[in-house]
């Protein structure tokens, strides 16, 4: 355990107001949207206009998504009589490695891989291939790619494709998740589309952020559409509601046994 | 217990894509800022410009505020070797009925007290007035004045009250909570200033919102903050640092007995 | 905001050890089991073998209940990737007003309602029968009866019931609740047998425990169970599982619109 | 995403009662304490006397302690306004890998090399000798070691080792965890005491339990000490009270810049 003071980089505040990154928050207020608020405050700086707009794209792109886990846990929760902010905490929990979180490990993956190119000197394509292949004889499939409920096409997916080409930030991370789909078609005959969580890896590390907040991107947007869920759960349904009913579930441990005859 | 199928009226999703409000999401990623997507998630309809640009602006405002409640229990359990989601809901859960959650109770009061005004064909500055004085015969503090670390001013809270005014959008709600904050002054000689709960509550009223959802106009985009001081916690930082430390603490219960001497 | 130096009764440690409520801890590890421990934690005094016999069982009552929505939610969670403190997170948020913590709400009232039997130099079947009038007068019902889950008999309840009979710990909070029971029968006709918050409530009251802590003694053992079925899901089932799934939720909002639309 | 039923094996209830593990609730409730109940509920037999001692003991050992991350979380939360399950699920957050979860990893690493030795026929006194070699060859420190509050002697590790040994349930796990100790202070001249992680660990896997449930026995006690926690804060102080108070936040992040000049 450490001594030192508590630091920070982020943002400050005194008597002559508030201020993210260095901007004072009025200027930011005043001057840019939501998602390029958010630009700054990862990467202090202001993001071009093309850069605004494909990242509020992304969140936008996730937003809400009908009542999978982290709506269908927001509102188990608020059916129970709990505040709103608990709610959305629960849902939020839920943005772990298996979907959401996943991103996180994609782009740092995207990153190291382009590196390797670049530094081989060998084109994104080949470089594609050569993961793929790898991955098949490591028999370990890559994140990023498949979906269990959008199988063939994910909308969103193809539209931050197109809005990434038309507003010129196409870089070599998307260059390389679209590669290797196109390797994993060539080796496999399947196509496999990248997923939401995949692009937007590669649209963040083409963005110029840090893989680490990949996930930030889902669970910030995402939290709108949970509150949402809680909201509408509290404002059109009363009390404790069937979930997986108990009388749905099997039981297939031990019975019949007493602690007595345990204890001889 | 119910037995009802879920339902929702918020988000869909089928092979032919997903929808927000009856919007295919493309539509919205194109077409929409993050926040104007976050006012077609709460009201099903898409805002004007200037409501966009006001709700993004109020967004911005509250996306950090240096370490405070939210971000210093984001850094605590980010140091405890934590994943970024659950960092972020644990700060989420801050958001309580103290600071930030304090937003919904004026917002409800708010549409209630220009509902009564209008009933009663009374000016906003005379149901100010009343407000005020049966606060002060009940000695009830109104809530949404003063603030404890901006005290005289908050550049956050002049911006909004003037973008509001530049933009059009300045409504019953905000006009009525500023001529409270006058009839403050004029019953006690003090200017205690509307804050930031304040005139987040006044404006999201006058843009259309349910009171129920304004504090999840504070906790969506400071989770963005909430996330980056997680992060930059365990990018910076080593291992488990002292808070309030143990020997900061003042033991004052009891000391010195022993089970023996009780049980006796 | 008071700048006052963080203060607790609670326990401490130095370099000669720790303590809770004054006790040295290898004192209580070597002579308490953990419901005693716990007694001890709330109310700084070393319960009599009955107390803690009967503490201990009414934790043990409630330690798991097959899938119901703390589990649930839990199991969702552990399904997304994530450590088990924050599956138990998720699933400890649910005891909220409607289950689990309804008890806070009875324990107040019944210390309130033997306070004024007292006062009044009413018997409690008398008090009783008052309480059922008022509730039916004001239409409005006594939260501790009845479950959807056991509407004629839980066997939990009338173990405690038993328990605290054969231990000599029936005190007036629970001769009140079992009176409120007769009266509701003699009024309706009806058996709406005390439900598991309530007897907790009661015992939890006659063992000299505050009212707000009521709760504390449903999600601390809950813990243990919403635990287990966090690791059962990991070592059993494999990655996302269908909950309600998304096409057996119903959709009823608009459909069909798009922006450009609503711009014009 | 699969379809398959949920299914558990950990309890189970209908209109006949409930049961956990195959024992009916009364029965446990009747004659178990609250640690042999957990017992039951993870290992699905009824623990020895002795056993049920250690493990309860082992309980007792972490259910508070003082001031520190959990429970500086909890009373920050609790401060804001937010009911007591938020508190407790925002201190149990923190119970990650770097303190309280860190007993997993020791667990896991203890049962192999146990399992090592065997099948080598090496004493754990040279299987310690071997890990602290290798130990220091890779430079990696041995998890379950040293404590930066308690650097000499921690009174709740000497106390379970006691106990351990005097209840006849000192087994290879705790064995080969003190040798560590021992073979530590021979290669380094440094008495590295076994912490309160390690103890735990070493013990949990002596009576049998698997390694993913070691933190378990820590966040369940150790919730009943963050819940005191919150009900003091909310009990005795008021509002909103300085952490680590913003003025004493150093921020060296840039200054004095603008969006204006940033977009030129």
């Amino acid at each position: 355990m450490t001594d030192k003071k508590w630091r920070t980089a982020i943002s400050t505040f005194d008597d002559d107001g508030a201020s993210i990154g260095g901007y004072q928050i009025q200027d930011l207020m005043e001057n840019l949207d939501f998602g390029a608020a958010m630009f700054v405050l990862y990467q202090q700086r202001v993001p071009s206009k093309e850069e605004a707009k494909l990242l509020n794209a992304l969140m936008v792109s996730v937003i809400d998504h009908g009542i999978v886990a982290p709506s269908a846990v927001s509102r188990i929760v608020a059916a129970s009589g709990v505040p709103l902010q608990a709610c959305v905490a629960a849902g939020i929990l839920t943005i772990g490695d298996v979907h959401g979180g996943a991103g996180q490990e994609i782009a740092r993956k995207l990153q190291i891989w382009v590196e390797e190119a670049k530094a081989a000197g060998q084109s994104l394509a080949d470089k594609a291939r050569a993961i793929v292949a790898d991955s098949r004889k490591a028999k370990e499939r890559i994140e990023g790619y498949g979906h269990p409920l959008h199988p063939h096409r994910d909308d969103r997916v193809d539209c931050l494709v197109k809005m990434a080409g038309e507003l010129g930030l196409r870089g070599d991370n998307l260059n390389l998740a679209l590669a290797i789909q196109d390797a994993i078609e060539e080796a496999t005959g399947r196509h496999i589309p990248l997923n939401i969580d995949g692009i937007m890896a590669a649209v963040l590390c083409d963005l110029g952020f840090d893989w680490r907040v990949a996930r930030v991107f889902i669970f910030v947007p995402r939290a709108a559409g949970i509150s949402a869920h809680a909201v509408e759960e509290v404002k059109r349904e009363r009390g404790w509601r069937k979930i997986a009913n108990h009388d749905e579930v099997e039981y297939d441990g031990p019975t019949g046994r007493t602690v007595g005859e345990a204890a001889e």
